[in-house]
């Protein structure tokens, strides 16, 4: 992947990110009364909007830090700080995003954690939170050997684009239950495919997009150089300093 | 990974794929009146059984081939007929589960493709049509070229993974939707978690636990040597013939 290809991609990805999100507002907005913070069906309309842009699209934004040219080069602490850092607003937004569901099921005495979509959801927010801690505990604070460091990376990566796996199939399981609940003993049903299914559905499928896009990122070659491998300087956007050269307290 | 912690992998996708299809079965067997071929509600109990073993547990077997320790050596084309084979007795198992969808809703006059879960469904399987076909095209057929080849291998890979974790998806939303389906209007509703729900929710997890199992042994890097890279003999069932060496024409 060329520089050039690298930023059409995050044009492509800061283009259907907001997209996800602006569509779930208008989704929430025109067809279910809005927004509040009061525990009514107005305060659930938090949770969708919530989820999509903490578990898809901030989380699929602070995966991608390592992946710009800027940080290929020089100390890699800032990069793992920003990528703690953003992962952190992820997290806070899905947090968010259940207190929204949870409130709104007490206050209306509705049975929470039953649904195959909720099973996987919390799931997946437990994974998050153990992640971000364990990432923290052992790639940001100084006391890990480097040895535990490149034993647990590769775990650290697979489970990072398994999260985001995870979100996408709680994202699509999301969607249709809440379709199926809305669009349940109204005139215009869910099989007859009114504009509200017909919007929810393919904001469904944006959100995929943008979850494959950024899954194909992270495993293209375009990542910054292992210590004591040779980088091609052309795929650079400047030629790295002559004095530059990865070294083993880079790596992880 | 070593050889002994492969097979301990295998051993237990077998288990947890096996599982899965079991637990489907006894799904749609216990609470759904068992199976027929007649366009009757004992149809459709096909769709997910069918799409359970075709687009999961066959899909995830198909997708392995190259990591069995076997295949690490010698000509690459029985192995790659073997995993074309298998994908397309993965193709063949989705038509099936198409089928039996189709036919019952055609019979009851439900609508078609309406749903997210079923648009997510059927580019799917329109996406897994492609793979096979330019897989096919590219890398079994004699007619491309290696520079082609390796152009294109690591775009095959990647979509061999993203289609796998959109079946996950597929499924998710799927059991989801059939639960809120099954057990509307009855004493013992979905949110009340009966056994029925318990059971699905638990074959939907396990559904999850084989597609990352599947998934972490493609990210790891347990696999067939690229030509030219030096093998760790230790990783090995038994040491390679002295005499052998990848070797370009293998690659791909």
């Amino acid at each position: 992947m060329a520089v050039g290809r690298f930023y059409l991609s995050c044009l492509a990805l800061g283009t259907l990110g907001s997209l996800c999100i602006l569509l779930t507002i208008y989704w929430m907005q025109h067809w279910h009364s809005g927004f509040a913070w009061d525990s009514s069906s107005r305060m659930f309309n938090w949770h969708p909007v919530l989820m999509v842009a903490g578990m898809v699209v901030v989380y699929g934004a602070a995966s991608l830090v390592y992946r710009l040219p800027q940080a290929w080069v020089g100390p890699k602490l800032p990069w793992k700080m920003l990528h703690a850092v953003l992962h952190l607003m992820a997290f806070v937004l899905v947090v968010l995003g259940l207190v929204a569901v949870f409130k709104f099921h007490n206050h209306q005495h509705i049975s929470n954690l039953y649904s195959l979509h909720s099973w996987l959801g919390i799931l997946t927010v437990f994974l998050f939170a153990c992640q971000w801690a364990l990432g923290c505990a052992i790639f940001l604070l100084p006391w890990a050997s480097m040895w535990l460091r490149s034993l647990l990376k590769p775990l650290h990566v697979f489970s990072g684009t398994a999260i985001f796996s995870l979100a996408m199939a709680c994202v699509i399981s999301g969607i249709n239950e809440k379709l199926f609940f809305s669009l349940k003993n109204t005139t215009k049903p869910y099989s007859s495919l009114p504009a509200e299914a017909v919007l929810a559905n393919s904001t469904g499928l944006l959100v995929v997009v943008f979850v494959l896009l950024v899954l194909y990122i992270l495993a293209s070659s375009w990542k910054r150089p292992e210590p004591g491998v040779l980088t091609d300087r052309q795929l650079l956007p400047r030629p790295f300093p002559v004095a530059y050269m990865p070294v083993a307290e880079d790596a992880c």
